[in-house]
């Protein structure tokens, strides 16, 4: 497996009970009963998953998985990997083995590459449109319940960077947050209290004003929501070297690059993972 | 709980663990540090759940059982069920309780209905664009691993029907399994062999010969894939009252009308669950 | 491994963590003090797995699993498989290895072959004595909780078939729902309007008057409940050619072949899952 | 509840899993397609959990929490309990609530209740038929697998008493340990040298020359295998007030009494939990 | 409840699978036959959980969950509170209701309280040793398999703070790493390469000539691994304003205070979480 | 794998789920990112397990399943086995393969060898103060939740035995029962009433005369709890050949041989489990 430090795939460990599952769910209790009905048992098959669009590649690690566990006699050659960015038409990957034990495994290692590939896809297109420019594409934990570990690969698969995994690994304090408690003094201080040292805080704000006070603090990471051009260049204007700068809100492909043209360090997107379409990749004999 | 027969929500026993399993992905190991830290326990907070996009809203089910979970206190009340098209603006619900608890929930609930409104959405366009003719949506199995039982549910909620959950209980010959047993007839004889008498038999043909071989041996679902529309009309004339066919294969908003005007019973797509956007819902206290 | 598509095993991922639990639930926290305290590391075992009653088999694959979990260097080699019928004395297995391990494995693996060899055994019984009718023996969900797919599975060892795997699978409206539905035209009517084409309606009838109300609505599958053979016969002649029927109560061995004979497709029986006694099986060294 | 020392129901933690699971299985990933499509939503039943067969009741403990777990407004009132031996027609508990949630628990619950009280109702003849000797009624770890500790509950419904629970909570040193460690001397010493002190051990001998070795090497516990009437008459005189003795072997209702009056302290049945046909249970409305 | 921003527990949702899990590790498979068996049904107890020792509280969280998962009608009222210290002789809380419920959760329930304030309590220590400097102590990744947040959660309860929860949450690069990937510079290249901006990087230092090497690359945190007192305050010098100093190996309450006074940030300790003696507490009727 | 009967360790199925859930705890969602991000894919390491201080070793069995399941193709060899004593400095196993691998499974591999040697060692010291005595040391319920097979082996590899497992393998009738149930005689008679023949009874007494009364209803194992070296001495010249005698309360290092001289069978520490530091193992490349 060639695995760059960008892609970087979950732990095996982690992934195991995800396509478990997924198995489970497809199997129900009967079994493939199409599959086992019709063919012989001893028929051989050999198939080709295949990109019917042009996109980039993710998933594939948890397909390789779902042709494991349905037969370990499955034989899985790669032709494309996770992070490639492939044309219609193009070879992903080889399985040869028992028939029926590639068709059992066909849709749900589809569904996976499918859909990962999807959002691998789309903030690859993200990410070619801030190229030259010093914003990296950020995800959000918009994604689907269940998934993210993975979704957040298919990120770094697309050339994104992950913000947080979870609620637990950095502070973010968001409107909702500042209205409860009262302002952004007290929740910078609070936070600060009682955090340890290896989390970091990232504070949105909607207007200067708040980003003001927010460098006044010293908060490391400012996220601008919703800003327009003109505030988001103003603002890069007053936080360079004294703070990280997130822009986020209505990011589209029509949009992003004049946002990353006014010199934030990232963007975050949300619709990345949350309402990227299905890559169509299919499973030929 | 308003639950009519066609939107049928899925067993709580079976949303249980899947809700569980949501917000340990999201909580993580050290829980909601945002908003432990920032807000005092006992702050109280007013949320609405609001539509920021028109749609069909799905997902309420598991959102008010991810609120339920993380804060037995917390009330929720209904605006709106699941299954009901609604406005830009409008209020879904409104949840009341510990602020730190709202804000705990707000991510995963938020991202079940956006997800699952998203599909109930996109079925809905596709059962508006047939209005009138006798074809019915049905959705596939290509879903998102670990959600199905929510999926199939959400295409419920917009209007349209299922199609298998699983491997497991029905029968579908599709291409590769003809290529890999030899023909219509021995797949079809092998599968009456073995099958009981409850689970019914559906056939995939790309043409009209196959589709004349299926209706010769009395096969009850016919699945007429990527046929042009003048071969679906030959098709409904061949099978009236002999079976039940379904439409596959480049179904969209564009091209459903024209099928469905066929005269097929049913016509299936992918898309409506595995590429529909999420839907754009908010949390706003 | 021979496998017909008769007897169709479940699936291996689904079998693994049935097998699992119930070595768990034998070796509970301290595991095989007897064997492991008594028996010197390095002995080695030839042990035989034998029949000492006649009847057919079922179960080996949870066995061969059971061996495999608690010792992968155990050698299981099989003399018979899953679905053959045997005389008293057969060896069905050998197994090699460490005497702990052997031991360790035995009781487990023996309480599943002995379970589903017994109904696989009462299954053949029903199936032999029907031998030569149209008449196809089936299983219902009178199963024992947990074991299922496995049960569903010694039936079809036994020469049966399968009605439904749950209550999701298939729709049969028994008296219960009609008395809660108010009356046959109803339940049908609701249940196509809400059913995707790919399930199957049974109902259930316990009198001809009851049978012809079901057939004037279309109805595929009827139940006859606890019928005469008189009046067996006279629905046989009535839906000829309109419906398929299945017979159900009070089948035994001694009234199944007449039963048979009024001409009924099918014949569903619970007690050759829930009262079918265990083949006896043994491990000898 | 009623719980006398004798019946002790599991802990509801422990039978928790195992209904949860039983449920899934019969839910399957759509639910009560049947109840749900035919039954509106507002009707209301009333349920009699009644006997049609004479029998003694386990498995209530079960069942209730069966009809909690999918519907906890269900109000479930208990007219008998686990451990009363009821009549043929006695009603056991009644339901009320919602039809569809009554019809979805039914067959689940019914499971449960017929085959624990099978085994209760089989265990119950037994200590009826050694009534007024000294023996009692003990069950193996021939058990269903997955179900163990409510086999051995409803064992002690039917007045019997628990052997082993597992591999791990006592030693029982049968023929196949000896022939793998050399003879009852190393075994007995290697099992006293390793095991702490609050752990029994048997040991299985099938002649008298090794229980009075047995018996000079000052094993608490010997179980009698497969011994005629004679031979454990002897072995009464030999062993008393020197051992507990334990016959297994071919044990039957109809010799069940002659081995209880040859004095031996405990009569093992693997038949009570592997053989015992169901109890004819059912819903009525 | 009282919960302080600074003990905040972990969410109930992430505490219930570890209390279960633990419970039924104690039940086993035949429950708590001493109490079910020795005691009447209905005698009623009232039980006081009590400090046999002077420490720091914490586990009652989890402590609670046992009683009430044992049975639901335990009445727990509480005393003392999760980071409370108190005397030998404390009344902690007081649990009313049936005899053999209280004694079945008796175990667990102090197990869970003795272990972890016995961690709060060393840490408490520790805290009150460095009182009056700028110093913090933080624990670290040396926790007992399958407690970390509990531990961690205890380490807070004792006035501590919390390091890494897990190997993700955080980049720290130690001297193996360096080894591994050819020193300080690449190292924090690639961990800036391809880290997203919430995480932080922290680097082990052995020697001041690689603390210089890591302020020189702007490093935020650094780790000075065993360091002696006379470096541990020239590193101090150097670094103040330019980055966050953590102090570890071999810190006892005998050398923290010296530590302490050095200046730097925090000391981390792994003996605080692994090799704390358990505090005596019990349950007294 | 050499294995004596003394240490026997716990059976793999049952170590598997409790190492997977350690490296879940610490793997988190996104894995090891210091390790994944810095170090080459390919960079090879050598690694040795070493004992920084004297002790005795348990939890290899643990730690060897950490690394296989992190990565399978790392290679496991060791130089010291579970239930040795070693010197500080000891290499106790050599660990080869990706360096990425190995600094992965570092922290949970010695969590598990740290704290289990910790009981291991603890226990030896225990052991080796009595030598020469029929006194057996033994361990109790007061473990680390989650680990008691674990720690029970730990304890066997210092040379110590096992008491029960939980609450379900023995009667322990202590105060709190006799308070509850009005006295030693009704205690003894119900459990004995209700008990299978292969579970032990063991009562708790404070007193001399309590012990008559034991020993005059033939109790087989009675535990002395805190008493002084005097009433021990005459508690043994009381029972001698009539029980079996356990002395628990208060046992240390100091105080062990003492009571061990007075010649009772067992001595019970909670300590050698709950309180024992851990052993200082390390990973050095």
């Amino acid at each position: 497996m060639i695995v760059s430090a960008r892609t970087r795939p979950p732990h095996p460990v982690l992934i195991e009970p995800i396509v478990r599952s997924a198995l489970e769910e497809d199997l129900g209790r009967a079994g493939d009963i199409t599959s086992d009905l019709t063919i012989p048992a001893d028929t051989i098959a050999c198939a080709k998953l295949v990109a019917r669009s042009a996109g980039t590649i993710s998933g594939l690690i948890a397909a390789e998985r779902v042709f494991a566990l349905v037969d370990p006699k499955l034989a899985y050659r790669p032709a494309k990997h996770d992070g490639e960015t492939v044309a219609a038409g193009a070879i992903i990957a080889v399985i040869d083995g028992h028939a029926r034990s590639v068709l059992t495994a066909e849709r749900v290692a589809l569904n996976f590459v499918g859909h990962l590939s999807g959002i691998a896809t789309a903030t690859h297109a993200f990410v070619e449109a801030v190229a030259g420019t010093r914003a990296r594409i950020v995800c959000t934990r918009k994604t689907t319940p269940g998934l993210r570990i993975l979704e957040k690969y298919a990120v770094r698969c697309g050339g994104g960077f992950n913000h947080r995994f979870g609620l637990d690994d950095a502070v973010l304090i968001k409107d909702n947050h500042l209205a409860a408690c009262g302002g952004i003094k007290p929740a910078i201080e609070r936070a600060r209290a009682g955090l340890g040292h290896m989390a970091k805080i990232e504070l949105e704000v909607d207007t200067l004003t708040q980003l003001e006070e927010a460098l006044s603090l010293g908060v490391d990471t400012i996220l601008l929501d919703n800003m327009g051009i003109d505030d988001l260049k103003r603002a890069g204007e007053l936080a360079r070297g004294r703070a990280t700068l997130e822009a986020s809100g209505s990011v589209t492909l029509a949009t992003v690059r004049a946002i990353a043209e006014t010199g934030v360090d990232y963007i975050s997107s949300g619709a990345i993972t949350h309402s990227a379409p299905s890559l169509d990749v299919a499973l030929d004999f």
